[in-house]
C-alpha cells in the first residue's frame, strides 16, 4: 500500500497529458480538467481517480521524463533500460559513468544497483554537474549515486564492474575507463552519428573485444480497440548504441604484475 | 577481479559465434579455433584472449542467449531489458510474473531487485515449470525467484509492487493479477498478435489506466569502421508489449474497506 | 531544357523550406530570402540559384506533397509509389481506383501509364471528387484520368490490367472490383488499421490468392557530411498495404463461360 | 483476358514457395504439389488454382525477383520502385543509368518510360553487362533499354530528364552525370555503408541542391486473420538512398552559353 504524503511525488493524468508535482496541503493543481485540491488526496492510496484525473506514484521512467530538469539531451528509457542490463548492472554493481549530463542513466543504474551498490558519475560542466545532482538529490530512493565534476582522468579507484560513456568523443576516454574497470567489464557508448560509429570502432580495435554496434527503435501504439494502430509520429532517433567488453592479451597481464 | 573457477561459466567467443560453458579442469573445448584446455585458464582472470578464442564472464544477457534451455519463446532482452525498468522493477521489489515461460524474465528481474527483492512467478505446465526451475537454479545469483506449478487464480499473497503476465489470454487472469498488486501498480503483458491487443485493450477498460501499447525494434550494425552500416537482416517481431497501471475509483476503494 | 514559362510551376527551395507556386510575370514571391520578381526568372532554366532561392522544376512528389489541394489523408509517396508498381501498372495500362481521395495515388499512376494508358477512378464524396478532379486537371500531364462521382457497384466495363482500393471497408466493395479486372490481376489496398487487415484476410479467402500484408517505413537523414544520422523524428504510420491477385477455379470459369 | 501461350511465362505458387518458368507444350513442372503438365494450361487464362498450384502472369516485381539472373546485389523492389518516380521518371522520359549491374533498376524504368521513353544503362563490367543484357532481352516488353558495356565518361548524349547512379564511388562519376542531365533534373544514389553518404553529400557540397537521404524499410506480415502480426525476420538494410538535383548558379549558366 503506497499512501500519498504531504510533500510526495503525484503524476497525474488528464487524458494525453501528464504531470509530475510535488504536493503540499493547502495547495492545487489547475488544469483542464478543473482543480484538484492536494488536500483532498493526501492520506489515500496512489492509483485513484478523482474526476477527471488520474493519480498514479511515479515511476522511474516518469520521474525521468517528467520530473527531471534536463539541460542536456537525456538518455531516453527506451536506451536507458536497456543499456543498464545490457552492460550487466545488477543489485550491487559498481558502475562508472563518464558524462552525467542531465543524471537520467544515472538514476535509472542507482535503480538496479541499489542501496549495496554505487553509480560514480563525471561531469566536466559544471551546469550540467549541479543540475543532474540536484535531480538525483531530489528524486534518488537512496544515497548510491557519487557525483564529481571534475576529469575522470584524475580519478583511479578502479575495479567497477561496468562502465558507460556518454560524452562528445567517447575515445579520448576509453583507456582510461578501461583501466578503471575489471577485466570482462562491459563498457558502454551512445552517439548520435554514423561517423561517431566509426571513430570509436577504431578506438576498440585495441583492448576490447565482443564490439557490438546497434540502434533502438520505439514505436508507440494508440489504445483503441477497435482501432489497433501505430501512433502517427515517433523518435526515429536518439542516438546509436556500443557495447564493448575489456580484452586483454596474456603478456599484457604478465607484463601489468611485473 | 573475476578469477575463473573450476566448475565457473565462460563465454568463448571466436569470430561470430559465441559458446557458454561451465568448465571442468582437465577437459577441454574444440571448435574452429582449436583446443582450449580449462586448466589453462582456470585461476585466470576473464577477459582475457587465447589464441583465437576471447573468453569472457558471461553477463546476464549471455546467460539468457546461450546457457538457458529453452521450452518456449523467451522474452528477449531488448525487450525484457525494458520491461523491467517500465513496470519499475528496482532494488528490493516484489514482483509478481504469470506465465514464468523458460525464465528468461524472471531471471533479469530477478537480477534488479536483488537479495533483498523478490520474484514470484507460475507456470501452469509441469514441462515448463521445471525447465525454468533449472535455469534459475543453475545460473541465478541469489535465491529470490519463487516458481510455482500452479494456477495464480490460488494464490492470494498480495502486495506485489508490479506484475508482469506473459500467457496466451492475458485478460483471463488481468483481474486476478489487479488483486494481488498494490494500488498505482504498473502491470505489463507481451502478446504476438494485433488481435490480442484488441481483446487486451478491452479488457483493460475497467480497473486500469494509463495504457501504452507500443514494440520495440533493435536494428544490429557491422563493426567495420570503414563500412558503418546496419547488418543485412533483423528480427523483425518478437512480441507488442502492453502497459498499463492499477486504477480503482474513489467509491471501488470505500466499499473494499467497508 | 526546361525553361521556366509565365504561368508555369516552379519550387523555390528556401533553406527546409519548400513553395510551390504558379507564376505570373509581374508578381513575386515574398519569402524570408527577400524577394523573388517572377519577371527575372522567366525564360530561365530549372535548376538555378537565386540569391538565397533555388529553383526547381516540381516533379510528380512535389506536386502531389506541396500543390495538391488535400481533402483527405492522402496516400503517401512512399506507399503510393511502391503500390503502382506493386500492382504492375506501367506504360499503357488501364487502372481501377476506388476511393480518389485527394487524387494523389490517381496522378502518380497517370504518369506510369502515360496517354496510351487509362486510370479511371471511383469516388462517392461529391466534396472530395470535386477536388481531386481540379487537382488532376491542373497539374495532369495528359488526358488519361477518369474521375466518377459515382458507386463503383454501378460501372460494368471491365477487363482492367490492375486495381486499387482506398475506402474505409475496402471488403464491401471487393468483389465487385474482382469482376472488373482481368483474370490474375494484382490489386492493392490500403487500411490504417490492424482491425481492418483482419476484416480484408477474411474476405480475401475467396476469389483471391498470393495475398501480401506489409508497412513501408521511410526514415530520412540528416545531409551534414561531418554528421550523418536519422532526423530526430519521423513519420511512424501511414497505413498497412494489402496485396492479392485475382484467382479463379477451374469450375468457376467454365460454369462463367456457359 | 490473358492466355497463358506456349513459350510464355508463368509464376506458380505453391504455399509459400514461387517459380517463375518459361513453359512449353509436353514439358511439366514437378514440385511437392505434384506434378503440372504444361500443355493442360496453354490457352487457359493466368490467374487459375490447379491442384494445390496457383497460376499467374508475372508482373515486374516477379520477373526482378524471380526471372532474372543475378550476378550482383539487385536494386530491391523496395528501393527501385520508390527510385523511379522520385528521380521523376514517366511515361516518354529519357533516363540515365551508371552501374547496370544484373538490370533490375532499369528493367523498372523501362516499364515506366515505355516505349516512347529510353533507358541509357552504363555496366563496365563486361561480365555483368552480358547478364544483364540477357535479363532485359529475355523479359523486357519494349526495346526502349539501351546497354553500354564502357565508361559514362566517354558518353556525350546529353539531356536526360533523369539519372541514377548505382556505383561503388558514386562521387567519381557525379559531375559526368550532371553534364548529362537536364537543369533542374534528379539525380538518385544508392550507397550500402554511412561512410559513403559521408563521401557523397561532401561531392554534393557543389552543383547540386535539394539533397536528400533516406532509407526505406519494408516490413511483412503474416496473412492469418486470427493471427496478425509481423513476419519473424525481416530485411533490415539494403542501401542508404541519396537524392539530389542539379543546380546552376546564374554566373556559371552565363559562362556556358558564351
Amino acid at each position: 500500500m503506497s499512501v500519498i504524503q504531504d510533500n510526495g511525488l503525484i503524476l497525474i493524468i488528464y487524458k494525453d497529458r501528464k504531470y509530475l508535482k510535488r504536493i503540499s496541503a493547502g495547495q492545487s493543481f489547475h488544469g483542464k480538467g478543473g482543480a484538484l485540491n492536494y488536500s483532498d488526496i493526501i492520506g489515500k492510496e496512489y492509483g485513484i481517480r478523482l474526476g477527471e484525473y488520474d493519480i498514479y506514484e511515479p515511476t522511474i521512467e516518469d520521474i525521468i521524463m517528467y520530473a527531471f530538469k534536463r539541460e542536456t539531451q537525456v538518455v531516453y528509457p527506451k536506451d536507458s533500460f536497456y543499456i543498464a542490463f545490457k552492460i550487466n548492472a545488477k543489485s550491487g554493481s559498481r558502475i562508472l559513468e563518464v558524462g552525467t549530463g542531465s543524471g537520467a542513466l544515472a538514476y535509472v543504474l542507482a535503480h538496479t544497483v541499489g542501496p549495496q551498490g554505487k553509480v560514480v558519475t563525471f561531469e566536466l560542466e559544471e551546469r550540467h554537474y549541479k543540475n543532474a545532482r540536484k535531480n538525483i538529490e531530489k528524486y534518488g530512493e537512496w544515497d548510491n549515486v557519487e557525483l564529481h565534476n571534475e576529469d575522470v582522468e584524475n580519478y583511479f579507484d578502479d575495479g567497477f564492474d561496468a562502465a558507460f560513456i556518454d560524452v562528445r568523443e567517447p575515445w579520448t576516454c576509453l583507456n582510461k575507463v578501461r583501466s578503471l574497470v575489471k577485466e570482462s567489464a562491459s563498457i558502454g557508448m551512445i552517439v548520435p552519428t554514423a561517423n561517431q560509429i566509426s571513430e570509436l570502432l577504431k578506438a576498440l580495435e585495441n583492448g576490447f573485444g565482443h564490439v557490438e554496434v546497434m540502434e533502438i527503435m520505439h514505436r508507440k501504439y494508440k489504445t483503441v480497440a477497435e482501432r489497433v494502430r501505430p501512433q502517427d509520429r515517433m523518435i526515429a532517433h536518439t542516438g546509436y548504441l556500443v557495447f564493448a567488453r575489456r580484452l586483454d592479451t596474456d603478456a599484457e597481464r604478465t607484463a601489468q604484475k611485473a
